[in-house]
């Protein structure tokens, strides 16, 4: 049965997911803000630390160790890579839901997620449990699930871009090629050299070609909606934006099909996946703010590679936004509800 | 009395103020759009222009010439300087209220507005009537107007940081300095070539120096505050960024006064004017999508000049959401209604 | 026989590859700028119009009527596409050398380039004639050539990315991808809506996907290093920066080969193309301002995909520089003459 | 007697200053790089670290401890605050010349230097030695000086563009205002946060408004302009552009004079000081890269304010190219010499 208000925790409120989270669930007609964490400015308040929040959130930071997340409803962490596999258990034990932002429960194969990320899993066991929170392709299972594992950014573009490709069969999965870009914030809030203005203003730049931990998580999702691997070369681009990822996705046809009307067709009844006519080029700043993706298909000159353009919100339908989705279907609540954000353009 | 729904028209949809006020009345609960006009747009669908406000938007543009504006209860002119003096009469005298965002109603003295704008006014007799439409000075005024002169970005921004200063009498009013800083898209969505990616991108400069059509504007507002003249100099500037004025007001003390609570206690029943705390920095991103202002005030050194610090999205406060919020206010909505949307940081 | 200075007239200045060969043919210890030529700015000093010439530049803008371009050894086109086509022929009937940075004479097959530019062409002798002007492929050519043709941007940075390989005969021609990122310079200093900051700011964006003027000029060229058609997808974006092009460029292996030795000597006696080492990512900021090429070669998890990734700026190497360097050739001066400009970073 | 190839150290040679002498120098005709230190990165080359400098530096980095620094005529400190007062003394003992353009040397009285700085003076008595090298107001010192106390980026803009003012008597001295902007270069390179894309991209704000460490520097320089101390307001801006300084000055006119007239006599003589036509608005990419200065001086609405417009590149004329302008001055080289670069624009 669903409650008017749920309790709400979130561990690690001094990031960009963590502030985007607060954004959006400030103004949640469901959700009541119990308990934000950060271990290194507990007790300042948060509107102190953004002031964008300021008549929104009038909480303090909670020191970790003293929050009481147990009387939460769900907890999101919003924390690096490590943290929620510590915690998890306690919480799930004490009958609280978990939404974690970070990677901790995305792989399902626990060694290569060790390989990737560099440490031993914390709970091998629960990472089975764990439901891959992309609704368009999990919702069912997210709306019974106790652990939500929230998907990457990058990897939300992507498979959001494939998947009517490899649902219906229509293309070569073994030669996958994903070239994508991404604005700065993706890097997260952290006092690092290469993502200061003055290194990533005004540049452009690949990285990570010879291998990022969102490949796995893509490959996974992948090979699930095809049943069998697929050959996969991704390689993304720094880009210098705040907000914003954008896949471009290639792909040689199998067989013949009407691009425009597959997509259409598959993501008919999706409010946050929005198909834009043929021919269109969608771009970042469309979706700035929202839950939305954006999807435009094409096939240059009639030839047999078809190209895909999709765009998101990396802090949104990338990250928090849908964090809150999932919270959403989970709790039994519109899908919608708290994410009915215009997109700010300019 | 107050209807729950109003039908509202746009002229001038395809801008950045058209834009703006689309994204905030689309979601406004008390709002219905029945109308936006574009002369060159005609019969395109708006959310072809603006793909952000796909599944929010679903009229086309209509040609004005044909638009049933007077069936509408409210109509705002995003047009340029010009327009709605030419439409204004006869929409007013079909009892339509009516609400310019560009400065045809703004400046009292009709020969200094014919002077600063270069063409005559078509109608002087409205300009009496109009109400200058600066919540925060003349909110029982705009409650009974029929005609709203929506105030420009920058005289927003500075009228807001000097108002408690000059109201209490604490400053030398014959030597104001406003030092302001405007994003790019307060120059309008028009091809121009100074306000191209390549030309206002990594650059800063000082424009308009020697006389700026806002200064007058600014005068008169402050003029009032003061019951006499004041002495402005105003230099504004184009900075690298999509959104957002920073005014910084120098004024010379004339008597000793706690300024930190002089202005918490001139503000302390806004709902969109924020006084941060002592020794606080407004940043433009703080209000980014919002229609706060966000104001600090500085003593430096405890020496005899005060610098107020006062920050708006130009778009919002400084344009489309002050509209709205004079829009609530002329119909006897809750004045935030449909304006309590968080500003997106980062 | 080499002379000590030539006289270099410039048609159509006010642009950005104008302003561009202006910056770099100021301090060229060989040349002597006569003439610059502006319908709309003639009489204007072009100091004026760029500051950042006051000191380097003294001329006023000629109008291109009265202009006596015939006294010049050498007259550059930074004209819009169809004007150099219009002038070339009395121009070398006279002796001048002629270097058209626009597209009129860079297309071979006169049918495509009439399809592709939509226009007749007034000469298509001189485009039998024409070198194309990438001295990585065409040096000798260029030194004895009348009239250059001088690159387009995309497709210097991306010929020069596959050449190698096609080269060496170690990829499948006939899918070759090119997923390329392009500054906002690259769209020329037109006011145009789609190019301001506003628009193009904070915000990232593909176009042309169903066709771009580039492709053909880029087959073309591949086609001739293959000795026979390339099968090629190509998809450019805008990006948020000034100056800069990142091609990251995609081809399936056909036989294995040391692809980072294979650049290396490939490029060895190169002064303007900078094969990084292996791993590396180039920056567009590592040439800006430069005419250098910079190329990094990746096997992703040694697949048998391989992944080029090419900057260059470009106005330089994509324009002006380049256009700079094949002057140098033609009159015998050292090739690096007047372009050992450090690249600005940060 | 000049030599025509010094020997050159740079002690710190990794941050934003560091790697802009080094573009400098790599092309300066009487330049030899001789030792680049750096604690962090000793063993490894330059180049790697700064790919623009491929093909220019061929350098590593030397360990500070190991560094032959007594064998170069002059070295560079481009470190942070604290670092050359301790190592000065040794390397003029030695006959080097030094140049700190950190704020070493910078503030004639001890105390007002250790109460900004927060650390005890090492050498008081070379803070007395020292010249502080800003060529427009001390060449005479700097040609014989030892110890180069390089001004700081804010105080070189404020300082030029009130000195003539000053100078002349023309304006109350007892109230001058400095309202400055600069781009996040000025940071340094960094890992904090403020200074991150996505803080500092797409934002505007002021900071250091209760005391900024370039304030006593600059009232130091006024009041030595002046003969007595001056009144000065000082706040610093941060805008979203990588280099640039743009001060907007004002003052109050004690008596008539033409402005224009006093500002082009006063810096006729000046090579990269430019005053620009009346009436114009210096852009900060006018300068972008070189090591001018560029003025203007406005008078609005014939007011007794008067209003003055500078801007320089922070890392040029602000840091790195004043010091090669002052080491060209201390060796007797043309002070233009490797200066000669014109501006990158767009």
């Amino acid at each position: 049965m669903q409650k008017n208000k749920i309790r709400i925790g979130i561990v690690g409120g001094t990031g960009y997911t963590g502030v985007e989270l607060l954004r959006l669930l400030a103004i949640h007609p469901h959700a009541e803000l119990a308990c934000i964490t950060s271990r290194g400015e507990a007790g300042q308040r948060v509107s102190d630390m953004f002031p964008s929040l300021r008549g929104y959130v009038d909480l303090p930071f909670s020191d970790p160790a003293q929050a009481d997340l147990k009387s939460c409803d769900v907890v999101f962490f919003a924390t690096p890579n490590g943290i929620a596999m510590q915690q998890a258990r306690e919480l799930l034990d004490a009958g609280v839901r978990v939404i974690d932002l970070a990677a901790d429960f995305r792989i399902k194969d626990v060694q290569t997620w060790e390989k990737w990320y560099g440490m031993t899993h914390a709970c091998p066991d629960l990472v089975a449990e764990a439901v891959y929170g992309l609704p368009e392709v999990n919702r069912a299972a997210i709306a019974g699930a106790r652990l939500i594992a929230n998907p990457g950014c990058y990897p939300t573009a992507v498979q959001l871009g494939f998947l009517p490709l490899i649902k219906a069969g229509v293309v070569d999965t073994g030669s996958l090629i994903a070239d994508t870009k991404s604005g700065v914030s993706g890097a997260g809030r952290k006092a690092e050299i290469p993502t200061l203005f003055a290194e990533a203003g005004d540049n452009f730049k690949a990285y990570g070609v010879a291998g990022h931990r969102h490949l796995p998580e893509i490959r996974q999702g992948l090979g699930l909606m095809n049943g069998n691997p697929v050959g996969l070369t991704f390689v993304p681009h720094l880009t210098p934006l705040i907000r914003g990822i954008h896949a471009t996705l290639y792909a040689r046809m199998a067989r013949d099909v009407d691009l425009q009307q597959l997509f259409e067709q598959h993501y008919v009844s999706e409010r946050f996946v929005d198909v834009l006519p043929s021919g269109a080029h969608p771009e970042t700043r469309s979706v700035r703010g929202s839950n939305q993706c954006r999807i435009a298909v094409h096939r240059p000159q009639g030839g047999d590679t078809v190209v895909v353009l999709s765009v998101i919100d990396n802090l949104v339908k990338g990250a928090a936004g849908q964090a809150v989705q999932n919270m959403n279907i989970m709790f039994g609540f519109a899908e919608t509800t708290g994410l009915e954000v215009v997109p700010l353009l300019p």
